[in-house]
């Protein structure tokens, strides 16, 4: 281990549970996200304005200034995609089409049914799924464009049925859109992308412009205005989104038992995303995290993404508590984006998980799996928000409505109490339209 | 009909559609929900910025302000629900018994179960429900109180299984809490309720104060400045909510079989909510508008509201269309919140429904069913929101948790096709996560 690595176990902030009062607790499970700042959320309403007035016009603009690149047209023709077709090493091509695979197997067997109840004698009500008409999928290109966002999106979009599906992601310097993106698009049934990045991509999906349809639900991760941007329209009502999306963040629970080269590669491939990311480790066994902070100096000096995993990881916890069952006390308190369950027993430790975006059981299952290929979906709730919102699935892409039809019978069964409750409520018309029909049922 | 009745036929808009152009459709079908004006917008965030700052000092101020009412304790105690079991009539109860039977059979039924599928050999991916932890109700009391909606909330958060449920709903003039409220909240198994009525409500729910807990979203519809108080506790991150909340509004659509007396009383049993609510009635049969128009002189000046249902129909609209097929066509774009077919066949024309919140089918099927006591949520999107966003339901307080376990032989099978996608993504650390593994897995 070489100085600078030395250096690096103390900036990993490794903590002892009882020894925190409840404000040092709370400071040390308290995400590095900061607040949307005020001229963040000016730009973003002031692109989003632009966008409702000038449409396309803005939009050419607006990617000549964030991109760097003056585009005409938005829209993926069908030259780009054969060139992309082309493009797209075989290899790569046939994992997008395995990953599809799983995801549409674990995706397929999910799906919600509709359902039918008579609640009395003549009262039928159920339960009908239909697909959200129109989405806009945003996949974004951070410090890589990410064919599996099109894959995690496109997929569950095009069992839902949806009428409309269209992506937006950004362009790269030369205007074209990344091949690996287009061929996963297509791959999963999707033919219309647009070269559009950030919160005008948002903009274009929830206004719509002559180019760009408008759509009714937005999806899919971004950076901090993307995420404002959708915040923005779902407050406007002009769309809404699949959920806020803050930076990616993992929990692991590990035991004596775990392997250290495991976890320590775990909490790098998370930190890895960017600097806003955070990764804990919580153990009851000092050893453990003894041998994962001597593990992480080592696989750091490796790593090509060195500097962002090393900037994340001085944000990062690792924590001794004294049981597991307290492991799982702090982890349902922060709710984590990805839970790793490190454990010897780790089925019999699921009980326990009350709020979490997708859970890894045992030293078999690194992230990366649910990331690409489990069959899982990877855009998940971050930044605590798991407690109220769940994972991507078919599910978000389909509305469910509900239905009721009485008969006659059914009308006099339960009329009566309808009256009653409207009655009680002033609401006389209401009371009216069943004692006009029950008139009429019993005549 | 008189004089008066006779006006109102001419505010009742009554419209051919195959005679509008675009333009005129598009404001045929435009709601009368004025965009949230600049002051309101300003006027709830000052309301949570002093909850969040100043807590139960800031929640009394308000709720003197603004409910005219000195509370030093907003929780209700047990001597109040005492009380109010008392005050409440044995038929009432009775009628909030039966409704709340019937809702509870109707949503257990649409419960979701987990599911596990093996998306390869030794690759175990699965679902798992939680409930969101902690859920707060917001029972509003408009023109009178709403106990009905107290079950709607109460009976799901229950059957999810959420850990803490509260409910705040606002105070009477004598600092009391309404009765029926009360009752119909503990015959649905919820305990804790809190006096406190719009944005100041909303405010204790998503930051919590010495004596509301702080909860993880927050339900149930309510004015336009608790509707805006949702939309901006949302978009900072504090807590979910279920949906948007809008005007109440309905959709009927009817042909020349309806009965016009019936249909009459469910564009006014709409009307009476408040004059923004908007009624539509879509028909193929000018007979029958003509016949409902004279209905709705009569049903109107016998009604008790009739100020308010005047006013909500003179943003109404009577519209004769070509086709139940193109009835069907507008409904879709539209998105009512309440959609009553008033047809021969409904059933056979019901998969034609794209977006809407609930369906009443046929004549025996009023509106009210549904509100009270059919056993479907009366709490649904309105303002088009239901495009994208599904009525309440056991699901709108459940989490749904995503789970992966890879042995061995699992990850064996799949790691290679995680590299590859992680190397395409330049993401080093998760490609080495799986490496690690697969070295340790086949040495």
């Amino acid at each position: 281990m070489n100085a600078a690595a030395a250096g690096d176990v103390a900036a990993w902030n490794r903590l002892e549970w009882s020894a925190l009062d409840a404000g040092a607790r709370a400071r040390a499970l308290t995400r590095p996200v900061q607040a949307v700042a005020q001229d963040t959320r000016r730009a973003v309403a002031s692109v989003l304005d632009a966008v409702r007035e000038h449409g396309d016009e803005a939009l050419r603009a607006l990617t000549a200034r964030f991109d760097r690149v003056e585009l005409q047209r938005f829209e993926v023709d069908a030259a780009e995609f054969a060139a992309a077709e082309a493009a797209v090493a075989p290899e790569l091509r046939q994992a997008m089409v395995e990953a599809m695979q799983r995801i549409e197997a674990f995706h397929r067997a999910g799906m919600s049914q509709g359902y039918v109840v008579d609640t009395a004698p003549g009262v039928r009500c159920e339960r009908m799924i239909r697909p959200v008409p129109r989405v806009g999928l945003y996949v974004p290109a951070g410090s890589a464009p990410l064919p599996s966002t099109a894959l995690m999106l496109c997929v569950p979009a095009r069992l839902a049925g949806c009428r409309e599906v269209v992506v937006c992601t950004p362009p790269r310097a030369d205007g074209s859109a990344d091949p690996a993106v287009l061929v996963a698009a297509r791959l999963a049934g999707v033919g219309r992308v647009f070269k559009l990045g950030g919160a005008q991509a948002v903009a274009a999906l929830a206004y719509g412009t002559a180019s760009v349809p408008k759509v009714d639900k937005i999806f899919g991760p971004g950076n901090s205005y993307v995420d404002e941007a959708k915040r923005q329209v779902v407050q406007g009502g002009a769309a809404a989104i699949d959920m806020p999306a803050g930076p990616s963040e993992v929990l692991v629970i590990a035991d004596q038992g775990a392997n250290p080269a495991f976890v320590a590669a775990d909490l790098l491939s998370q930190a890895e995303h960017g600097p806003d990311s955070q990764v804990l480790l919580l153990s009851d066994s000092a050893a453990l995290i003894d041998q994962v902070e001597q593990e992480l100096a080592v696989q750091l000096a490796a790593l090509p993404r060195v500097e962002i995993a090393r900037k994340a990881l001085s944000a990062s916890r690792l924590i001794r508590v004294e049981s597991l069952e307290e492991a799982f006390a702090i982890s349902n308190d922060y709710a984590p984006e990805h839970l790793i369950l490190a454990l010897r027993e780790p089925r019999a430790w699921l009980e326990r998980v009350e709020a979490a975006g997708s859970v890894f059981l045992g030293d078999w299952t690194p992230e990366a799996l649910g990331d690409y290929c489990s069959g899982t979906n990877h855009v998940l709730p971050t930044n605590g928000a798991a407690r109220a919102w769940s994972g991507v699935s078919v599910g978000s892409f389909q509305n469910a409505v509900s239905v009721q039809a009485a008969s006659r019978e059914g009308l006099l069964a339960i009329g009566a109490c309808a009256v009653t409750l409207a009655r009680a409520e002033q609401l006389d018309a209401h009371a009216n339209a069943v004692v006009l029909r029950m008139q009429e049922a019993s005549a």
